[in-house]
């Protein structure tokens, strides 16, 4: 099979809605995208607030990766943030992930990121320990913290 | 004193630096920062990777935050996400910090975030107590990953 990744079009937002869909199950969260179509649409293709990839196996898409730049003050550069990186079942076990990866480090590069980041699991062990084994470090000392809703609307003290 | 909040300009690249130096002393790590006053000049002022606010007391510089806007394929929005947020010690438990928080709540909410988002260091056991109490959700399972420098260049396949 020959596996190519290509940079995301309009016309994929569909499909990748409900590979988002699919990882928030995944992650026990299946209800939590609430994300449209056209939402994601808009902010990959118009706002260009995030940019994502499709992997594809002989022409059939098995995977996507999305992407942001985050900033690190001590660096002083900008740097690549992975949100999301989902293989389909089917698909697991025959390289995609890394490819996936390994793509978002040459872009991390071509673009002089000083880092290449993304958040997991802490009990999705096999990829914790995939991530260990290719030489990323962990961040254990931070939690990253959130606030939204009713909650955000109070501390902008706008109740 | 009066307390007032502004967005950074490019005048303020060095005292940003000076500030970003001290916060990484507080965060035990002194020797991180290898930023340049020329690279955050460029990075918040052309490349606009990311944005700053500085917090004054009297006209007194008393400490700035730095952010960039992250995104979510739950809610198919963009959010914002606090990199680096800091008060001089003198200026401590008058209030800046809150003020600082408060402003940029207000800056999500205006320009339609679903979160707003920051990491803390486990061991700043004030701050953890505080972003609790107002109302931050702590993202516990999570743990984010890094790859940068020789393993960033390994993983992308160009060694």
């Amino acid at each position: 099979m020959t596996l190519t990744i290509r940079p995301a079009v309009p016309a994929d937002a569909a499909l990748i809605l409900r590979l988002v869909k699919e990882l928030a199950e995944f992650e026990r969260e299946p209800d939590a995208v609430v994300a449209t179509e056209a939402a994601l649409a808009y902010a990959l293709f118009e706002e260009r607030s995030a940019e994502a990839v499709i992997a594809q196996q002989d022409g059939l898409a098995v995977g996507f990766a999305l992407f942001f730049h985050n900033f690190s003050t001590w660096t002083g550069r900008k740097g690549l943030y992975l949100e999301d990186l989902y293989v389909t079942p089917d698909a697991r076990g025959s390289g995609v992930g890394t490819a996936l990866l390994k793509h978002l480090a040459g872009i991390a590069l071509d673009r002089d990121c000083a880092r290449f980041e993304w958040a997991v699991l802490d009990w999705n062990t096999p990829a914790v320990d995939f991530y260990t084994a290719m030489g990323a470090d962990s961040l254990d000392e931070w939690t990253v913290r959130r606030v939204t809703g009713d909650a955000l609307v109070k501390l902008a003290g706008r109740t």
